[in-house]
Parts: C-alpha cells; sequence; structure tokens
C-alpha cells in the first residue's frame, strides 16, 4: 500500500458516515430476484429507494392503482409489467395475464376498467406466430373484460438482453361517485372475504415449469374480475377493501393490508379454500398454498353487517361460485396477521420476503 | 421419403392457400430489430400482426397518444417502453428519456401531462446504486415537467434475460377544450416547423456506446416539450398537427404525418438546423441527420396565416431558440416527403425500414 500522507492532495477517503446500507432488509448492493417478488423486499425496494429517489414528484405510496382527479373526473390509473416464465402455460399465456391483471388492479380501486395501453419488449429471434398468438389472447381477454386497447408501443433488444416477450399494460379507470376503496379503510369488525379457491396460478404455471407433473392438471385461474367487483358493489355493501392476491399470494396481501391499515386480521385456515391439486403439488413442493399467486381472484374486506349480502353477490357471479368468509380484521396484533390452524393453535402468516416462484406473472 | 398412400391416416398436408407471410415487407418468420426502429417494419408488425390479431378490442390505430373521453373528460393516454443502451450517455439517462418521452407523447397530442406510471424491469445482479441514479434522474425530469409519478411496478428477471435495467412509463394528459392536435389534420398549405436542432440525441447515444468518439461531446437533448408546446398554443395559432420526431428521426415523423393526413410534404434541406458536431459525426458513420432520433424535439404544421406567431413563441421558449420552418405541405405526392437539396435537386425522403442506431430509446 502506498502512503499517501506526504503528497500535496489527499488520498480520496471512504466515507462512513454518509454510507448507507442501501436496503435495509437485505444488504445485498445489486438487485436479487426476490427483489420482484411482491414481498417485503419488494417494499423496501420501493419505499428505500424508489420513493426517495422519486423525491417531490413521487405522489402517495406507488401503490397498485392511483385514484386522481383529472377535470373533476376522479380516474383509477394502474400499470404492471409481465415476464411470466414460461409464455404459455396450462390456462393462459402471458397475454391473458397482462390485460387481466391491469383491469383487476383497476376494479380493486373500486374502478370500471375502460382502456388500456399495451407495450411489448421483444427479444430478437422470437417468433412472430408466438407473439401473434399472445396478442390474440390479450384481445380475447380485452373483449371479455369489456375493455378497449387504445395506445401502444414495441422495442426489440438483441439476443439474449431479454426472454421472447415481455408486456406491460397500464389502464385507467372510472371511479364512481362516492366510490372509497383502499387498503386504508379496512377496519376492525371487517369480514374478510375470498372469491374462491387460492394457489391456482401458481401451481398451474410450476407445473409446466421445468417438466413437473402432479397427476392432474390446474389451470390458471386467470380472469378480469371488474364484472364480480360490480356485481358487488351493486348490493350497496359496505366494502372497504378490496385487493387481489398475485405475487405473494393471500398472505402477502393480507399483510399489506394490516400494514396499511394498522390493524390485525385473524385468519381461519380451515376456511380457506384450497382445491386438493393445490394442496398436494403445494405438499410436493413444500409450498404453503397461503403464498401462491393467484391471477382471478380478490380479497374484500367488508363491514360486518353487510359480508352476508356481498358473499351472496360473489357466489351469484361465474367467478365467485366457491366464495367464502375466510377471517376477520381486528384491534388486536396491529399490521399483522395470525391464522388459526386446523389443529385449533395459532401462527404468524409473515410478509414473505419474495416470492416463492419467482417469474410467476 | 416414405409414401404415405398406402396408409390408413393420411399425411399432414402443408395447407399453402390458408398460408400467409407473416409481414409483407419482410418475410421473416421471428422479431429482428429493425420492428423495433419506429420505421416501416414497426408500423407493420401494428397493422398486419397486433391489430388483426387484438381485434375488435383495439381501438384507433394505436398511435403513439389516444384521446379518450373518461366521464366528460377528454384525457390524453401514452405508454412506452424504454430500453436505451448504454443506460447512462452524454446529456441523460434512460430515466430522463422515460419521463420526457411519454410526457412528450402527451404534449403532442395537445395535452397538458399530468401524472405516469412507471414500471421497471429488472435484470438481476444490477447495481442498486445504478437504479437509484435511474431513478433519481426520473424525479428530476418529473419535476421539471411538472407531473407527478403515482404508482408503478417493479418486475425482476433472471441474470441473462435482460439488460439491466427497462424502464416502462404511461402517462395522462388533459385535453384542452377546442384543441384537437393530430396527424391527419396535416393539410396541404401548413408550415413545417421543427423547434431546434435535428440529430442531437442519436448521435450523443452512440458516442458512447461502443468507445466511439467524435472530437466534441454532442450531448442528448432529451427534455420535456410540454412548457414549448403550451407556449405555441397560447398563442392562438392554429397548430394542426404536432410529433417528436423520435425513432426514425425526422424522415420518419414527417412519413407518418403525410401517409395518415395523405398530404405531400416538401422539405428544404438548406433549412434543417444540424449542428456541426451533428453533421461531421454522420458523415463519419454514414449515417443520414434526417433519420437520426431526437428527444427533445416537436416537429409543427401550422396554418401558413400562423406560421411566424408559431415560430416567434417556439423561439421565446428556452428549448426552441433555434426554431426554423423547414418545409410545407402540399397537395402533390400524396403519403410521399420530397427533399429539395442543397445543389436544387429533389430526392425522396422514405420511411426507414428500421432504426439505423438500435435501441436508441
Amino acid at each position: 500500500m502506498l502512503d499517501h500522507a506526504e503528497t500535496s492532495t489527499p488520498p480520496p477517503v471512504f466515507d462512513a458516515e454518509s454510507w448507507v446500507c442501501p436496503l435495509p432488509l437485505r444488504d445485498s448492493p445489486t438487485i436479487v430476484m426476490a427483489h420482484g417478488g411482491g414481498g417485503a423486499m419488494s417494499g423496501e425496494l420501493i419505499e428505500h429507494l424508489f420513493l426517495p429517489a422519486f423525491g417531490a414528484a413521487a405522489d402517495a405510496a406507488l401503490g397498485d392503482a392511483a385514484v386522481v382527479e383529472v377535470g373533476g373526473t376522479r380516474l383509477a390509473f394502474s400499470t404492471d409489467s409481465f415476464v411470466v416464465k414460461p409464455l404459455v402455460f396450462p390456462g393462459g399465456t402471458i397475454g391473458e395475464l397482462a390485460v387481466n391483471g391491469t383491469v383487476n388492479d383497476l376494479a380493486m380501486a373500486g374502478a370500471q376498467p375502460l382502456v388500456l395501453s399495451t407495450a411489448f419488449i421483444l427479444e430478437e429471434g422470437t417468433d412472430l406466430a408466438e407473439i401473434a398468438r399472445v396478442a390474440e389472447a390479450m384481445g380475447e381477454a380485452a373483449g371479455t373484460a369489456g375493455v378497449k386497447l387504445v395506445t401502444g408501443d414495441t422495442k426489440v433488444v438483441d439476443a439474449g438482453h431479454g426472454d421472447g416477450i415481455f408486456v406491460n399494460t397500464a389502464g385507467i379507470g372510472l371511479v364512481p361517485a362516492g366510490v372509497d376503496i383502499r387498503p386504508e379503510r379496512a377496519r376492525p369488525g371487517d369480514v374478510v372475504l375470498v372469491s374462491g379457491d387460492i394457489g391456482v396460478h401458481g401451481v398451474a404455471v410450476m407445473s409446466c415449469r421445468e417438466g413437473l407433473e402432479f397427476g392432474t392438471t390446474v389451470r390458471s385461474d386467470t380472469a378480469a374480475l371488474n364484472g364480480l367487483v360490480a356485481a358487488v358493489l351493486a348490493t350497496g355493501a359496505d366494502v372497504h377493501t378490496l385487493r387481489d392476491p398475485t405475487r405473494g399470494g393471500v398472505a402477502a396481501t393480507l399483510n399489506e393490508i394490516a400494514k396499511a391499515a394498522n390493524t390485525g386480521v385473524r385468519l381461519d385456515e380451515r376456511a380457506l379454500p384450497i382445491p386438493d391439486a393445490v394442496r398436494d403439488a403445494c405438499g410436493l413442493l413444500g409450498l404453503d398454498p397461503l403464498y401462491v399467486a393467484n391471477e382471478g381472484k380478490a380479497i374484500a374486506f367488508v363491514a360486518a353487517q353487510d359480508a352476508d349480502r356481498a358473499l351472496d353477490a360473489m357466489r351469484a357471479h361465474p367467478l365467485g361460485a366457491r366464495a367464502c368468509a375466510i377471517g376477520v380484521c381486528v384491534d388486536e396484533h396491529p399490521g399483522m396477521v395470525v391464522a388459526r390452524t386446523a389443529l385449533g393453535g395459532t401462527r404468524v402468516v409473515d410478509l414473505p420476503a419474495g416470492e416463492q416462484l419467482p417469474r410467476i406473472c
């Protein structure tokens, strides 16, 4: 080592005072897969990197959908990029996910989704036929959801610097007068409903990734939930919070809501609607269905006196036949989700650090 | 070869009748870089693949920005993904491009840009410090443009299946009453204005890619043009069309407008504002400045009687000091752009097939 003490310009000094470990939960100075998992590490990337870096330009908490007022009209605005692998899986393609995912983010803000943008990042060498298949799926999904694809963009990256097809969609929805649905509004006493079987999408993608087979074919539940949400809201039920439990599954969604509203959530594990095939696949893979992604399910926090009405409306909808109540919002353990197990004990349902199954959507 | 004539099931037949060459201009069955270049091959991907595949769900021509009416309010809505390489270049980063690009698409529809979404596709192993630098640039650019970043998404792909940082932004703007600015409205007699020097962004990126040096440092012109557009519109000038000549440069933009409006465009090459450094770099690389991308310039088609007023307003704005008239819209050669050369001859300025410089934005 050179001794700089005698030279005229002092050597550069490592400023330990100003050095901050970039993210508190994990001290990796680089991106790891879990940063994209929708769990704690995704949250800290937003909280400790994006929000401070965006500074004053960042409005609100950069949630799944923002509600903004434009010219006297309340709009919901949301975006998602999709990087699911493989592009085609039982029950859908990246195309349905891209349309339904943004439609659902808008619907979970209580909005009527109206228009979507579509932006593709295509890898050089990708089959045009594969792109056409994905685009066709997007058109059909948009038709089913009743939204129009109105603007778009296509970029191409050189082979080896992408992965076939990445799709981004952003969407605009109209928030009807009087509707105010967001995580912060969950309150003790609310009944927690889920619109149907959980864990299906994650297992469907997993089942065809790397050739795993579980006997039965589990098909993704990807679906647009705006119709189901509209049916619930039409009953006049006092719905406080809606959320689609995608990356990180029901566990991540309930934790996010508990934290945002500063309430506790008590879950009844025996009440969770888990298909046998999902339970078997999760057992085999060492996964917990509570943490597996869904792409066509809604979680609703509804005022107790209206819970039955909301549940009936869900069940009367084709996408909600297996809806049920799975827990309640409580005063105790604010910010935490606690499950009553099948054996009568309790366990804390943590926010996952990342996603058990990367690139699930 | 086996003869299947005698077997019970007939062999699969190649159905030449139903086989359609996927895209008319080039018969590659896979994506090539030029499909992302903003030229003819990008256009045919939209026209012959995306629009038919989207079917009835596709509204309008999926242009740079859509104008939609929501709850009685006219909104502009636009999206762009950014894949520029390298992420940092003289005069900016992918962050400024992502914010200014979408702000400008909205401004070119005559809208006041209000809110943006931000969606990241990050590659495993990317430095957090690099992401923070890009996010900081986005925050600053949003502040300068006067827009808020209100919703977002982050996905991570495994190392080797992305390229550091891809950013998508989508944006919403408010279209003031009475404003109707779009390519179809260009008409014979209009004066064609450009808000300043052309070819700068493309040369800036090129200059630092693969270590090329051109003596002078050319810095990207990335900038938000909503203020300049507002200043022009405030004069009351009858502006028919606005467009920012990004991928494919001024040539692609003028061709797009000529085609949309079914008019001809006559360009005066001697009037084009091309900095010496850009001219030199283009000469060295065999590029035509007319085809090089800009990220902070507007092309305006203005009714002849208002052209001076519009030009004065541009020149009075800090981003338009070198604005000038570069041509006129004509009845002749509808759909074509013809340039009068410095030597007094004429040449057809074709729509480029792809982009001379891939991954320029």
